[in-house]
C-alpha cells in the first residue's frame, strides 16, 4: 500500500505496562481485547492512512467504564482514543503512537426525551440512524446528516454536518450539552438544557470539534425539530458548475429557507447513473429538498424554480412523492460508493473545504481546472449552501504516485480556499490528514492559543495524541 | 444607597503605577484619562451595585491601541476592563479592582460588508442600532436585538440575544469570526469567513460570552439575514400566564417558525398602557412577530391564532401596518422603561433565568407565587419561546430591606430555574451579580475546567478580574 505516511520521528510507541494491562483485563473480561483482529478492526478507518493499531481494545458500556478507562491511561501515561463508528474519514481513531481504543459503540440508548422541549439525551455510540429510527413514531427528527451512518459522539467530536446544515446547522449549533469526562477522570455535564444560557465559558462548544483530544464524549443532548409537514424535492441541470453556484447564492441571498441544496458535477451524476440505476443527464446538477407547510413548500419551489431559470437551469424537475424523493436523495447519499464504483478495487481520498459563499463559483472553477489533470477520475459534490465541496479522488491503492499527486491536489484545492477566506475542512475534522494545514489556516498565535487550551485539559497529552494540533509546536 | 454589597476580602486594589500612566498619557495624551467624571461614568453601569471606578480609561481607536494598552497591563499587572456601550445589567464592566477602563466606543466602523455572503465585520464599539442604520439600504439586517443599544463587542462578550433569538439564534450562533488581543498582546483571529469549518478548537465561541476575562475583543464578524419580505405582528391577550406559555409551547413544538414570541404580565402591561400610551387590556399577553413571504406570513400567523384559541387566547389583534407594528414593538422594548416608570425614583434589579420550555410554565407560576410577597412593585417580561424570563423589580435605592429582599428572590428564582435545569442567566452574563450561581450551575468539576482555561489564557489575571468565576476556586 502507498498510502499518505507519517512522519516517522513523531510517532512514539512503547508497549503497554503489564500492570495496566492486568488492571483492564481483570476489571473488564472479554471486554478487553488484544486480539489481533480486534486491534486491526479499530486501527484504521475510511481515511487514506494505513493501518495504525492500538495495543488493546476496551468496550465501554458505560460512563464509569469510561473513568475507569481513563483513569487508568492518566496513571500508566498511556494514550486512549476514544472510538465510535469508526467512519472518520481523516484519520482520528488511528492509534498513531498505540495505546488504548476505548470503544464506546455499546453505549447507544437514549437516555432521555423530551419531545415537549425536543431535546434527546443519547450515549456517544448511537448512530444518528439508530436515533431516527427511535424517534420515528414521535414526530420530531435529528436532522444533521454526515452521509455515513456517525456516531453521535463522533459527531460531535468532528463538528459534523452534512447535506441539510444550510438549513438546520451543524454539531456546533445542535448539540445543547455534553458530558465529558476529562483527562483526570472526572465526569463534567458541559451545560444545562436550556435553550440558551450567558453563564460562563462556553465548555459544550470547547469540547465539540475537539476530536478525543480534550475529554471523553459520554453523553450527547442535542435539538430536534418537527418533522415537516411537507417536504418536497427538485431537480435542476446547468450547463456549467458556474451557473448552478450562481443559482445557489441567489437563493440564500434571497433567504429562501432550502432544507438541503447539493451540487454534483456532471462526473459524480455519471457515477450515480451507473450506481443508483438513474437516467440523469449528465450535466452539472443541483438537488433540492424544501421543508415546510403545503403551501410554504410549493412557494420555496417556485422560487427557487424561478432562480434557476435566470441562471440557464436546463429544467427543473420535481419530485413530489416520497418514492422519488427518497430514489433521488438515496443516489445522493451514495455518490460516495457510486465514485468508489468508477474504478473497481480503488480506494478514495476526499477534499472537505468550505468557502464563504461569494467565492464559490470561483473556487469550483479553480478547482475543475486543476483537475482536469489529475491522474485519477475525480467527482465533485458539495453542501453548496454553505460553501462546502468534496473532491472525491478515485485512487489506485498500489500506486504510489497517484496517491502523492492526490496530496497534491488537496493542497492546492486548501490554498485555493484559505486564498477566499475559507477552511480546509468544513465537516470532516483535522484527525492526522490536516494538521499540515493549520498553521497556515489559523497563524501561530491561534494555534498557540489552541495548544494552551490542550495543555490545560489533558496536561500528560494521553487524550487521542497527534490529531487536530500539529505536532511542531510545544 | 444601600446596593448589592461585594465581599470586602476580594477586593485589592493597588494606585496605578506612576511609570504606567506616564507610558500611557505620553502615547495617548488626551485619550487617557483619570479625571474623576471619566471614571466616574466608566465605573458604573444598570447593574444593583455601587459604582467602582476603574484608575484611568484610555480611549482606543484601533487594535494597535487595544495591543499597547493590555501589554502595558501585561508588564505591570494591572488590571484591564474593556468597556463598550456600558449597557451591561450585571456589573461586568466595573473596575472591581481597579485599572484600566479600555473604552472602545470609539472603535465603531464597518470594516467589510459582504452582502453576497450575508456577513459583516465591525470594530466592537459599533452598537447594533448604528450597525443596522447603516445596513439599510443593503436589504439586510443584523437580527440579535437586546434590547439596549448595545455595542457588538459587549453583545459577544456577554452571549447576547433577545427579542428573536426565538428564530435567529444569539451571539452564540451569529458571530461567525473574531479579532482578539490576548492577555500576552497577541492579536489573533479565531476563526475565517466560512459558513462552517470543522478546523480545531472553537476558538471563536471560546471567546464569545467570555465577559472580556480572556482577551480583548477588536473585530467582530457576524451573519446578516435578507429583510424579510413581510413582516406581521400580532397581540394575543391570556387569562393567565400558564395559558399564555401553553400556547408558546405548542406553537414551538409544532415548528411555527416565529420570528419573535413575548410574554408580558398584566403588570408589565400595565406599565406599557401608562408608559406608551397604549390601551391593552391588563391581563397577560404574548406580542408575535412573523416574519417570511406575504403568504407564509399569514399562513404562520392563522396558525398561532388556532393554537392561541385552544389555549384560552381572549383575543387575537393584527398588526400589519407598519405604525402599529412599530407602536407594539416599541412599547415591549420601552418594558424597563415604563417599568421603571410605575415608582418613580427607584432603581430596577433584573432576573434573566431560562429553562427548558416544557418547565417554563411551572417556573413562571412558582415566581408568580413568589413576587405575591414582594415588598416592591414587579413585572415580567419573557422571551418565551426560548424559556428566558425577566422579573423587573423596582427598588428604592434607599431601602436596604428592599434590596436585600430582592436578591432573596432572585436567588429564589435561580434556585426554580436550576431545579427545572435551567441557567441562571439567558442572556445578561454573570458579570459580578452572578457569581454566586456558577458553583450550582456548573458543579466544582466544571468550574476547573473554566478556571484552568482562564489560568491558560490570562495566567497573571489581568483581564476584567474578579468577573464570571467565582473567586472561592484557585
Amino acid at each position: 500500500m502507498s498510502q499518505v505516511s507519517v512522519h516517522e520521528a513523531s510517532v512514539l510507541r512503547k508497549p503497554l505496562p503489564e500492570a495496566l494491562v492486568e488492571q483492564l483485563r481483570s476489571h473488564f473480561g472479554d471486554r478487553f481485547s488484544t486480539a489481533q483482529a480486534v486491534r486491526e478492526h479499530h486501527g484504521r478507518d475510511e481515511s487514506p492512512f494505513p493501518e495504525m493499531l492500538p495495543d488493546a481494545v476496551v468496550f465501554a458500556t458505560s460512563t464509569d467504564d469510561v473513568v475507569r478507562v481513563v483513569k487508568a491511561c492518566d496513571a500508566f501515561e498511556v494514550p486512549l482514543i476514544p472510538y465510535g463508528a469508526g467512519s472518520s474519514l481523516e484519520g482520528h481513531t488511528l492509534a498513531l503512537h498505540g495505546g488504548i481504543s476505548l470503544d464506546v459503540s455499546g453505549m447507544n440508548r437514549i437516555l432521555s426525551l423530551n419531545t415537549e422541549d425536543l431535546t434527546v439525551t443519547v450515549e456517544p455510540g448511537m448512530t444518528r440512524k439508530q436515533l431516527n429510527e427511535q424517534l420515528r413514531d414521535t414526530g420530531l427528527f435529528f436532522p444533521i446528516d454526515p452521509g455515513a451512518d456517525a456516531s453521535l459522539g463522533g459527531m460531535a467530536s468532528t463538528r459534523a454536518s452534512g447535506t441539510n446544515a444550510v438549513r438546520y446547522g451543524t454539531m456546533r449549533e445542535n448539540v445543547l450539552s455534553l458530558e465529558v469526562v476529562t483527562a483526570q477522570g472526572k465526569v463534567v455535564r458541559t451545560a444545562r438544557r436550556a435553550r440558551k444560557s450567558s453563564a460562563g465559558y462556553d465548555l459544550t462548544r470547547i469540547f465539540v470539534g475537539s476530536e478525543g483530544t480534550l475529554g471523553v464524549i459520554t453523553q450527547v443532548t442535542v435539538r430536534l425539530y418537527p418533522q415537516p409537514e411537507a417536504i418536497s424535492a427538485a431537480v435542476c441541470q446547468f450547463p456549467t458548475v458556474h451557473d448552478a453556484v450562481a443559482c445557489v447564492i441567489q437563493t440564500i441571498q434571497l433567504g429562501v429557507p432550502v432544507a438541503r441544496v447539493e451540487l454534483m458535477d456532471a462526473a459524480a451524476v455519471k457515477a450515480c447513473n451507473l450506481y443508483s440505476k438513474l437516467d440523469l443527464r449528465e450535466t452539472p446538477l443541483l438537488l433540492f429538498e424544501f421543508h415546510g407547510t403545503e403551501a410554504g413548500v410549493k412557494e420555496q419551489a417556485q422560487t427557487v424554480q424561478e432562480i434557476a431559470r435566470d441562471h440557464n437551469g436546463l429544467d427543473f424537475e420535481w419530485a413530489d412523492r416520497p418514492e422519488d424523493r427518497t430514489r433521488l436523495w438515496t443516489a445522493r447519499h451514495n455518490a460516495y460508493f457510486a465514485g468508489l464504483q468508477l474504478k473497481p478495487g480503488c480506494r478514495a481520498s476526499t477534499t472537505d473545504v468550505c468557502v464563504p459563499i461569494s467565492r464559490l463559483a470561483d473556487c469550483l472553477d479553480q478547482t475543475t481546472a486543476l483537475l482536469e489533470s489529475a491522474p485519477f477520475p475525480t467527482t465533485i459534490v458539495g453542501h453548496v449552501g454553505d460553501g462546502n465541496f468534496h473532491v472525491l479522488m478515485l485512487l489506485d491503492p498500489d500506486d504510489a504516485a497517484q496517491w502523492e499527486a492526490s496530496e497534491t491536489i488537496n493542497e492546492r484545492i486548501v490554498s485555493i480556499a484559505l486564498d477566499a477566506d475559507g477552511t480546509c475542512t468544513g465537516e470532516h475534522g483535522i484527525g492526522l490528514h490536516k494538521l499540515g494545514f493549520m498553521r497556515e489556516e489559523h497563524g501561530h498565535d491561534a494555534l498557540e492559543l489552541m495548544w494552551a487550551l490542550k495543555r490545560a485539559y489533558d496536561p500528560k497529552n494521553i487524550l487521542n495524541p497527534g490529531k487536530v494540533l500539529p505536532p511542531d509546536l510545544p
